[in-house]
């Protein structure tokens, strides 16, 4: 089971100049093979299909841990590539011409099959496939994947953030870069332990200088390339077990964060887009329902969540 | 963000015979176009692309809240699968014939490809897709899609209740009725909010007898089929905006329950199944490697982590 | 079985500037998840598979039926496309830059794997699949699929309106909105009469003003707003029975057609486009084949088939 | 534009036996690469997407007309499946073991997505694609292609044949072998007009002695392998132009038929199967709906649609 | 068995200016269905399920050693599009505005997930199937299905010939006219030995006048046009009793070349792609490893390859 | 380019017993994402793609000379499933029956679309994909995934030995466990000399006994698991700079092998299979076709190739 909190896992800057194009590349981060619903979905089914869990229980609370945190991560590409299409349809709803700057867009059905928004598919308009998953219940080769796909994953981030300009994405990939590489000491760290095998040398994995890339200083800064969160109040309390030592980079220790996760961000709340039909064609129409529901439950006049932007 | 509670939502009884063909059955409701990976990813792409979501908050919160619990499913179905394939895979690995009963099974890569485990695929062993999530942002739209999915999601369900013996099969499809009910409410009662629709006169849709079907009464008697939890510590506090009046079938209030989540249950610990490597051929060297690593850390010597077997 | 008419169901105007990149926007019509070949083909195997149809004749001519009209859709966005593509491909064949323009398209292979024409595939060149037909069997499950089938069109259709801004496209989507407004009407009828449930506070769903885009005012004009065509010579008889009363938007009365189907527009013979082989790089000499086989099978000097362009 | 006759183009006897397994297998002709959903949208396509029509008349009226025959098989293909299918799910709803037999079957979808009948899938359970369909709008090339298709399907359906033994698939397969051998001489001879080359030294393709198989008998008795219909009130007048002179097996002339359409046989009415909820737990229910709207709307009483068990 | 000869199969001009949308059209002779990767892998399986080899011999080394021919093929194809793609990521690793140009490209996967290079995809990113793959195993069904396809590949070669003007992309299509051409002259001839079908009427088929396209000129020349190789030091002899006679266009002798394979040509070594991460950031320091490694072997200081570029 | 030997890399022994479902399974190491289509073509797209070879020559060669290696190797999976099918069609063809015990088979395409032979597919009979090509011109991550690719491809070819137990499956996988130990071994030897990081410690990866199971011994008695080969008459040349030190299981030092490639074995000329048409209804009539052009070629009248059953 998992709670959610609505909150973000970093902070991405509030919606500027519209960049569908710019979406559709950061598209790969989200529903590629090396995106970030492969990293979730693989470490959550590892985790599910996890056999003598109490026997290896430090490998098992680290990748059902580790799964956790990919969430977080789905959510945060999503709002990425969300605020990076605001304003792009933002004309009325049912006007000739209400769209015509996405007839040459890349992904266009960011804008016909969802609301200006993000899709479940790479770079390319694929659908992320339940092929991308590998969970061979083989503890060893399943680590291994995990060390190669993270490789992959940062690899990918880092041609994302070469080449899209727009500041949700580079907000994105600084953070991302320096969150997937922890993830991959972790795992580099678990197969280390398993095996002997000095995996350290094989960092950085992509070459990436993370330290010279201005949107990763502030999250190095925080020590978040070094801590390992646990995502649990009670559980997965074996982290420690594996992952601790010196980072292969910097040779600074290795940590599990007291705190339980991150404290995250409010989200924008992002506007309506209404040539798309986002939440509907008169926005305001809803809103007054929404009121008028929250009144007879007794909920108070103005909406109880929190948004960044209010 | 999430955080994670390592228990199930429902109790899936422990393993015995093992049914590679039931378990070949449910993977329909785990990865197929009406499972719950599309329950799951649907309503969790849908918060996260939520326009204008504070004057749409009650809504928000009713997405965002459900996609949450059906994190809780694809574990309980994963997990009934791993059950039901238990004991099929159990010989020692690297022996003729080790998984001779495999050669005949319909599918053979819950063994290849996994650990004696469940796929990310339908009953057929084809990958679940993205092309499964609708979140077109438009909410009466996606209200009237997240209906039509939970209807064809219990059709599903109630089919596999007929075809497959299993107890664990049993178990998890007599939970899950009761739930997707719910669920099918909540997205009806949020239309008829919306649009004074009467979609009560729908009910049941399909027409599925939950209160005669005996792995559903345990659940209705302890009122599951009334409650919507709020899954999260603080956030989603305004369900009960949209989620109230009586239950179309039986008249009762229903209710946003006091608890954010059920109280779930143990998981138990699946045995390792050598011949397919999991998790390991040796399962006990890689137990003392982590009772090593357990010690070197400071942890008590005994797992931390609880299970119903112990 | 069925007899075909060559005629298309609506006009569409003739070649103009050719339009690529609308073209391909266009193809989501076709062969997207909500697109004509959905619903052609999920009423068609709906109709195949309906199990005790004399019982519930009334529906069963009703879905039939309206299977038989999404024929003369596909044709209608088909020849759309093809309209919109005439002109892109029509230099001599095999010479250098006689397809300059394609390399930038976002469909090349309307040029590539077609002949300037309307490939089976959505608006991200992904073909349409098997998978988007839904005909469990269950009648209501089924009718609620079409109805949120139709709704999902709907949207897309005045998506692309808003998009595309070639006259083909504009006559397309002004004459779809309308028809498919009818289908959404008639599935709805259909769930009322099965369930009593009021679905008609849910209309326009989505919330489509037809009757002030130019495009739809001529179709309204003419009552096809209104009417449902029974497509059979001497069947599907009892359509009346489920597709009557006020329409819920505008209260006129909803009507079974006297005529079988629409009138239909003769289509325009579209130019033969050397570059792609379209219908060979010397159409002259198909033409001289033909002629003389013509003459020698005894037919008239002139072709018999009747186009617009004549 | 087409109308619809609700017959079939040929008859299927009643259910027997149930055989979920040979249904499988027929699956092949439906949605396989070589199956009638890619012949009648390989035709169907062809057919939109013809330029100059006018001056190539002849050949678009015979890819133009046989498309329409094409529609008639996948109809075909799928009562028979249905046929083979009935009876396997007659046991009530909601009861364990109601679907038991369909734990161990071939494709599971048939009764967990479908009700107990054809999906639009091969004989592995795979969705048809879009991509099976090849309109290149270069004449000669569509018609290489045409020949080769028809070559696969019958191949395909040969096998089918031998391999699956329940009446209905005999039935089928019969009729099939002998309708798929006139279009394959259709395009055979179309080449022949455009081209010269002798194509019917490669008669028959593949070797099937279909004036021994005796389901195929009494349909060469009717003269079936000879005749092309024209399925129109009007249109394609022009067949006899390319379709004429000896059949390249048995020397009779070839003929265009003065019928219009094979008069074809009417359809069993197929029995509700309960269990999988087709048309519903309780077909009685919408029989008794249906009987009130039919009245209601001034109706007959009895059903007005024909069937071939009443 | 194969052996590999480092040399390409024909000349490709260095790297000029990039081009990556050209590149992008190109891939649809790499990974479409009528791409290279299709001729190689169903005549390379045709061979491995060759049933009755001996019987049939002349056939078998017929399509066994076209088979060969066609690897050299999919490397040329590959060689052409990282051709096209040199130098669109020659800036240094980890700058923003790196791969700026690459935001709007048609194909980003050639740099997200390749080094600036060719996918197993086609022209819209779709990856290569193995359902593209015919071996029936019927062999005369296999040679038509072989002729369809080299007709099918030759339209598309034409077409991406007249759509793009890099210099790469105009040397791999005059040569690909031109031996694709003969291969398909194979299949016809065979077809003809098996059934006496005089199949050089087809010709050309499609119409392409290679003779007059300056590209395709000079293998002409050299007589590329007339020759089957045979493509194995000691296997294959038998070409000569299928691949005989008058070339259905030009009237010259089909011959079985002497020498075993085309002598080939050195390919280029293309500059890294920093920016890509190919073959590493700093492409240096493997350099220098590689020097190292090959002094502890005792290999030469130099590299022992051949490039054309050195 | 490639020369090709018509020599089988290792012997399969003749058919004996059919095993259809055997043989299905057998398809995973063909098809599947772990099979040797996709080491075949990873390695073969990456020497393709590979930038600044001449610096990295080793590597180069090293993955290109692998390449070759695996071309073999899908050809004797290929040949082990069509040995295994042997016998399963061989009845005369058009007799219902012919094909009844195909009726339950997994994988029914092998005989419906092949002609009892191996399909381009998986275990379920997904079929094979481009996508599961990883070349991303980084080397190091690349090797990486060489690494794991043929850790997971180990995996499943001993899960196959386990489950099937035709001979020709056992003399199959015994053969390829002793290969593809190698390439995991070379791969890791790369990644050691390029980052320093002791790989070898991970091995076996995964834990396969190699020399106690039968069907490996002779290969490891013949050495076969400690050499490379160099696949080519005059290229690849650097082997030796990465693939030597001692082999991390036995300690014994790896060699580059002094032969270019094994010696290879004969292949059994499989039998027609009639009643698949393979190589067609009636395999004589081709007999004597080929015997009269190899006459008529002046090619002796004994076949010339060389097959083991002669």
């Amino acid at each position: 089971m998992i709670m959610r909190l609505d909150r973000l896992i970093a902070e991405i800057p509030p919606p500027s100049t519209p960049d569908p194009n710019g979406a559709s590349v950061v598209q790969e981060l989200l529903g590629g093979k090396f995106g970030e619903m492969s990293t979730f979905m693989n470490y959550t089914y590892q985790s599910f299909n996890f056999r003598n869990r109490q026997g290896a229980r430090p490998f098992y609370d680290l990748v059902a841990s580790i799964a956790a945190e990919e969430f977080a991560h789905i959510e945060l590409v999503s709002v990425a590539i969300n605020t990076m299409l605001t304003g792009a349809a933002k004309k009325k709803a049912g006007k000739k011409g209400a769209l015509k700057d996405v007839k040459d867009a890349r992904n266009t059905q960011q804008f016909l099959a969802g609301g200006a928004a993000a899709m479940v598919q790479d770079s390319m308009g694929k659908p992320w496939s339940g092929d991308y998953v590998n969970a061979s219940g083989d503890l060893i080769g399943d680590l291994t994947h995990n060390f190669f796909l993270e490789t992959g994953a940062r690899n990918n981030k880092l041609k994302v953030y070469e080449a899209v300009d727009h500041p949700a994405a580079r907000a994105l990939t600084g953070y991302l870069l320096v969150r997937g590489g922890v993830h991959q000491v972790a795992y580099a760290r678990a197969l280390e332990n398993l095996t002997g095998a000095d995996m350290t040398k094989l960092f950085p994995s992509p070459r990436i200088p993370t330290d010279k890339i201005p949107e990763c200083k502030p999250h190095i800064k925080r020590g978040e390339h070094l801590k390992l969160y646990r995502w649990s109040p009670n559980d997965f309390q074996e982290l420690s077990a594996v992952f601790n030592g010196p980072h292969p980079e910097t040779g600074e220790e290795l940590e599990v964060a007291e705190e339980l996760h991150p404290e995250g961000a409010l989200a924008y709340d992002l506007p309506a887009q209404p040539a798309v039909f986002a939440p509907g064609p008169e926005p305001e129409e809803i809103e007054e329902i929404a009121q008028k529901l929250r009144k007879a439950a007794g909920l108070p006049k103005e909406p109880t969540g929190e948004v960044a932007n209010k």
